[in-house]
């Protein structure tokens, strides 16, 4: 019985027509798209963007690395400070392809930098805070950076491949106006390293990595090299930002509707935190809420019902607050859940099923 | 390198401990002692159970169920409203082992008790809703509740178990009077319920089972069974809720840390989302966090470092507000993460690392 138990789906029109786009606007910006992949973690999902010309990409580990080298990716990019405890897996990674590291603080480039095997080559990028106060170094702390940029001068495995950034703060805004003053901030602090820098390193490469401002902003100005990751599926959080429609969603999960409960117009999925994961949305009100429910077609899932929303997850359970839709819950029946977070909720299986049948697996 | 990414360790003596306790409780108490297994799906703690007399089991899937009948477990009560999607699964397992479904609503008994298979005997509890409101029946609806005894009734291969409840509103709690108020509410709920067919069906059960209650009560009257789950490991929620003290906590995350940023007092630790899952705890001042810190020791983790926590969670980082104890974190060192809810957590491994340097495979 398909759907008996809760399970991805993946709308493969939808995600390669997302692929596209971003494509797309890469290449009309001049900026090279090397996708973050830590969302999908699929070889086959992977060749999609080797069909539209992709051929370096962004991951989160090592382990993520391994995974799509085995599938022939050449050039990789790790966007996570640099883990000293995983050396032997870098050695070996860097033998085998181009392999690039970041390092995200002073402490992270000292501490590390001496460590990496001397028998293979590296390049590496220096994390930016451009706002988000994750990690990354302060752009206007040019002694730090000068310090870093000698680290890695200092070694001659080790080459100096430009400034990254990851602008996080993106994620909470919710009007273009906000984006663009994300990404204007961004180039006023990129500029003086760019006229620093420049000479000595001519191949500098200056790489951000948002889903918001890369879906938001036409023209991306004054940066070289884009990594989105989210943007592949989309979800909710991302609606809300205004990054793309909720058609364009590419995933779901399908649940059943095992009880209802009419005297509060609610009913019951088999589908739980462990199935769309606990990430939480806001509603209108102020309160979380946790995916929103679209029926079943034929052809994948339709619209979210209105005012139909998960308000509370359990391990296995869902209670859809469904307000004047409950008609459309039966035992028996499956529906499809959007996701808050894709990349969290993907994240839980070992498989997307897609709407035409087919199963595509994940790392 | 051990740790070199999150992994999950297991304190073997503590989980061990916090079994004891409770077998020790429930008989004490005089009840049956059917601990929840979805929180560690796994044989070889489920044979730990055995150990202490345990021979009844409850699971929420009927996939777990699968699992552990592979290990010889052979009275399993699935505690998740009847899914009549798996039907070819159900007929499976009942012709294995004793197997006992749930009945949650109105709907959910009527659109499938009559679709359940012939040939196979199987026991139905009656799910109750005593205050949580996610699902179960009204106790006040003896109608209703007649209703679907009857529809059991109507067909020779089910046999009426009793009556269940799962008082999910203890999680909400943090004083002892709170919690004597949900059993006393029970009580007063089962009360009418056992007077009235305690006669014609003489074997009737009523199973509680939440881990709140079941571990700040001594005394656990008026009740049958009990099916406490996350007790196996605890967590910070049970500590919020009082249940448990931090040291009976059996699980952690041991983390590595990458960087840290001293201007603002943060460490960077590998560790994110898909590793301790998005559970959010509430801060004294409200915020929210995800999980406490720990230094490691020979034999396992310490007490959690005093005003350190993790106040945000992206996919693979965690961001961990350190207070006057940045010193402790450098990159290259491992912490241990103490969790929100074990359950989520635990979810996302394939196996537990015991502090002894064991490894134990999960379903």
């Amino acid at each position: 019985m398909p759907f008996a138990t809760p399970t991805l789906l993946l709308d493969q029109a939808k995600c390669v027509h997302n692929i596209t786009r971003m494509a797309a606007r890469a290449k009309h910006n001049n900026v090279l798209f090397r996708p973050h992949f830590k969302t999908h973690q699929s070889h086959e999902i992977g060749r999609w963007f080797k069909d539209v010309g992709v051929a370096q990409i962004t991951v989160s580990s090592l382990e993520m690395a391994a995974y799509f080298v085995a599938d022939g990716w050449k050039d990789i990019t790790v966007a996570f400070p640099l883990n000293i405890l995983e050396v032997g897996r870098i050695q070996q990674l860097a033998g085998q392809v181009d392999l690039n590291l970041v390092v995200g603080s002073l402490d992270n480039a000292l501490a590390t930098l001496h460590l990496l095997p001397r028998s293979v080559h590296l390049g590496i990028f220096i994390k930016i805070d451009n706002g988000y106060h994750r990690t990354g170094l302060d752009p206007a702390d040019s002694d730090t950076i000068h310090q870093v940029i000698g680290a890695i001068a200092m070694h001659a495995n080790l080459y100096f491949k430009g400034f990254l950034s990851h602008e996080g703060h993106a994620y909470g805004t919710t009007t273009l106006a906000e984006i663009e003053a994300i990404h204007q901030q961004r180039l006023a602090n990129f500029g003086p390293l760019r006229e620093r820098y420049q000479g000595p390193f001519p191949q500098l490469a200056f790489s951000v990595g948002d889903t918001p401002t890369c879906s938001r902003l036409e023209v991306l100005s004054g940066v070289d090299e884009i990594r989105p990751g989210n943007f592949v599926f989309y979800d909710l959080m991302q609606v809300d930002i205004g990054a793309c429609g909720v058609d364009d969603i590419a995933v779901a999960v399908a649940c059943p509707v095992v009880a209802t409960h009419p005297e509060r117009n609610e009913a019951i999925l088999y589908g739980g935190g462990v199935h769309l994961s606990k990430e939480q949305g806001v509603l209108p009100d102020g309160s979380p809420y946790f995916g929103l429910v679209c029926l079943m077609t034929d052809d994948g899932w339709g619209a979210p019902l209105e005012g139909v929303y998960i308000r509370s997850l359990s391990q296995e359970h869902a209670i859809v607050s469904a307000g004047d839709k409950l008609h459309h819950f039966k035992p028996g029946a499956v529906v499809a859940v959007l996701p808050i977070h894709s990349c969290m909720t993907v994240d839980l299986y070992r498989n997307y099923r897609t709407t035409s049948g087919g199963v595509i697996s994940r790392h």
